[in-house]
């Protein structure tokens, strides 16, 4: 047993702490491009212990890399040059549930649906809902600031953090924020803390908002021939002031995978829309109704609405299936998370599709385009054959072209998924002075740079994709 | 003409530089107890003049003091040690308006009734509605993350604020968050920002997001003989997730100073709540009438609810006439702000009015209650002779009773107003390592405290209330 095993097994207990390579191997990877092992698991249980950790860590200027579910799509949770990963998914308490005050305090480690399961007896639910719902963790969502399907109308994971206790980079536990809807006391530091990405301290509690369960909704699948057409009718609603619960989109890249993977028979347009309300019954018809009238201004070939639950739920099927389904579509050929998450002024959706629709044709590449577009953010997957360093160079700059084009329609690099690793070349693409500001920041929380190093472009910068993607490519 | 007379006049031009003794004394006030004059004031027009003006402060290490309206409860705006007033009124432009992608960009210094009259026709507004919203400006509301009688259902201003230019200490323009609803590109540096009081750097640009603007609402005025009973129907209406878009009250001693102020005629019971609801008016009418129903469970003496706009302003024109109201209510008596401001955890407002009013009988002082209890937001006025020292170390002593009962209860010092200079005698009682690392913070960013110093208890912290009311006391 080495000297930090033995420390770190005095704070957890040696049930706690593994080194096993077998072990180290599962912790070396995320939803992302990138394979990384630490050189040790630690599981805490409670706030003390993470602190004791932290601690040690400090004095000995080990990394430590919070780990939730391991969902992240660019590299949050893996220790990049090694070090502690804190695998927090034992801390996963309801500890205080006060909806008549409209807030849940909960450990990092929940999971985001197990959490809404808890509440739905209540009329109540946290809205932010990410496509890994149900194994993502409440921890990760606030280090990403994460969303979901819901933003449009309820706002993303930092609209809802009231409170939070973080244990910084010198072992110090803090408690910032309220357990009030609103807090005019001081810097807003859980707002600083929601969205750092593990880089500023570990997330060790959240008291997180709660809203109201809406107990009606109806969706619509709208298919159109011509994908700026569908992006036109995004902004049309929004400028008529119709606020849905959820407003997707799915290119003909993503209809073919989904119809190839699940036999669902989407129609195989351009592009679909999906668009739900929820609310009062009547509100809804109304809105229905009128968002109806603005999807068949720009004559889609298809318009279904439906109120009855198991038929929204075979619409929402297809939308729910791109991710899986994308790397089926092209026998040899991946789909890998690249530059999936670019953000833009609502209005500026057609253009940005249709940017990166022409940058994927020069550059040889399969792009398939989904996502939020009722708040600007698209998700994309490209595919390639992941052992061609060649693919790996087109890919590198279709992101550039790509990022440069959002950036240039006044968008933004990550729109919920962060920035992590795979991000981090593109940072000063977007931000000037405020990267140095952030620098500034993380340098006077935590001086030896031991909180998740080699994210967010603080420290040390990549010059292209750094991959080691190994496994088998199948069809 | 002195030397930074002649500097500042270089950037800005003389006409916006001023020494006038007459024109200080008037920027020596707020709406605080205080009273303090800068050495100069000076009126800037754009981005580029104040990041000069800082520059040049910043070598000289003279304090920047940025002020809006002057609105601030708490001596935000005033220039404790000297220094520069930067009076942002001037740059009060609208410089976009894009409601289709849901934001606005706007001056610090514009008028938030403004913007909102500016939004009407477009359909949209900007929810959080000081009680000063005809002449508070936007910067001054981001400066300490404002809300008003909209925050239960709308949020609060950190909720709006998608992007900031800031100036900072050093001079250099920041340009931080997005012109997305949503954003998860690195720290979320404008929420940092907002609530920090003018102490990390001068905001010159805000990007907002805005809202669709209700076409509908119903509002009732409940009366209570029971202050208690008003506060348990506040967390029963909430625990049965009815969001109102706003709930208020108002305690006897609010009802009897409106009364005597502007004759209205408003029973003279223990407790009046206000309740209104907004959006569709099948959905309005719904909720008004579930929250009858759970008002009524209490007794009221009195429940009336209409859709009629004049009446439903007639309803609100009392409650908006509390603030002025109060200090007509005793002859030789003022009404000041000195604990004006505490939230708790909505369910704990009974417990909060119970021992207000019994700190108030202990210390011999007038307190009147009222606030935005849908979302735990007190807000109390304390009456007496200012002329009397006696009459400041009871107010003083109160304090000390109702911020601790406040956070012995989960709630926080300020809901709405911030924290300044009347309330950093207090930051240590709510905050532990937080007040620590707000102060690494502002240290970081702005190490000659050139930024508004003296507020939030950032540096030194005053042992007791600081005033220098010196105006007559009428009746």
């Amino acid at each position: 047993m080495r000297g930090y095993e033995r420390a770190l097994a005095r704070i957890v207990g040696k049930d706690n702490v593994s080194t096993d390579k077998a072990e180290l191997f599962c912790y070396s990877f995320d939803a992302s491009i990138h394979t990384s092992a630490p050189n040790v698991v630690v599981r805490p249980s409670n706030t003390k212990e993470v602190s004791e950790i932290v601690r040690y860590a400090n004095r000995k200027q080990i990394p430590i890399v919070p780990r939730g579910a391991g969902t992240a799509l660019c590299g949050h949770s893996l220790a990049w040059n090694g070090g502690i990963v804190l695998d927090m998914t034992r801390m996963n308490h309801i500890s205080e549930t006060h909806v008549e005050d409209l807030y849940v305090v909960v450990g990092p480690g929940i999971v985001y649906s197990t959490l809404n399961a808890a509440l739905k007896p209540l009329g109540f639910f946290f809205p932010p809902e990410p496509g890994s719902a149900d194994v993502c963790t409440i921890g990760g969502m606030v280090a990403v600031n994460a969303s979901g399907t819901k933003a449009i109308k309820y706002g993303a994971t930092r609209d809802y953090v009231l409170g939070l206790e973080v244990v910084l980079s010198n072992g110090t536990i803090l408690k910032t924020g309220s357990r009030t809807i609103k807090n005019s006391s001081g810097y807003q530091l859980c707002r600083l803390f929601t969205g750092s990405e593990g880089t500023l301290g570990v997330i060790t509690e959240v008291t997180l908002k709660v809203a109201p369960l809406p107990t009606y909704s109806s969706t619509a699948i709208v298919a159109y021939d011509d994908l700026q057409a569908a992006g036109r009718t995004v902004a049309d609603l929004i400028r008529c002031r119709l606020l849905p619960a959820a407003l997707e989109i799915m290119d003909r890249t993503c209809i073919q995978a989904v119809n190839k993977s699940l036999k669902l028979g989407l129609p195989e347009v351009e592009g679909i829309l999906i668009v739900e309300f929820d609310g009062h019954p009547d509100a809804v018809r109304d809105d229905m109704r009128k968002a109806e009238g603005i999807c068949r201004a720009e004559n889609p070939t298809l318009f279904s609405s439906s109120d009855d639950p198991a038929e929204e739920e075979r619409i929402w099927a297809g939308r729910k299936a791109v991710l899986p389904s994308m790397s089926r579509l092209k026998g040899g050929a991946v789909s890998v998370s690249v530059a999936e998450d670019m953000i833009v002024p609502i209005s500026n959706i057609p253009k940005l599709i249709g940017a990166i629709s022409r940058i994927a044709k020069k550059r040889g590449l399969v792009i398939g385009t989904y996502g939020h577009c009722g708040d600007g953010n698209l998700h994309t997957k490209v595919l390639f054959d992941v052992r061609k360093k060649d693919a790996w160079t087109r890919a590198w700059k279709a992101c550039l072209e790509i990022y440069g084009k959002c950036i240039s329609l006044g968008g933004s690099l990550a729109g919920e998924h962060g920035i992590g690793y795979t991000r981090a070349p593109f940072m000063r693409m977007e931000h000037k002075a405020e990267l140095d500001l952030m620098r500034t920041i993380k340098m006077a929380l935590d001086p030896n740079n031991i909180m998740n190093p080699g994210k967010l472009s603080l420290d040390s910068v990549p010059k292209t994709f750094v991959t080691r993607l190994r496994y088998p490519v199948g069809d």
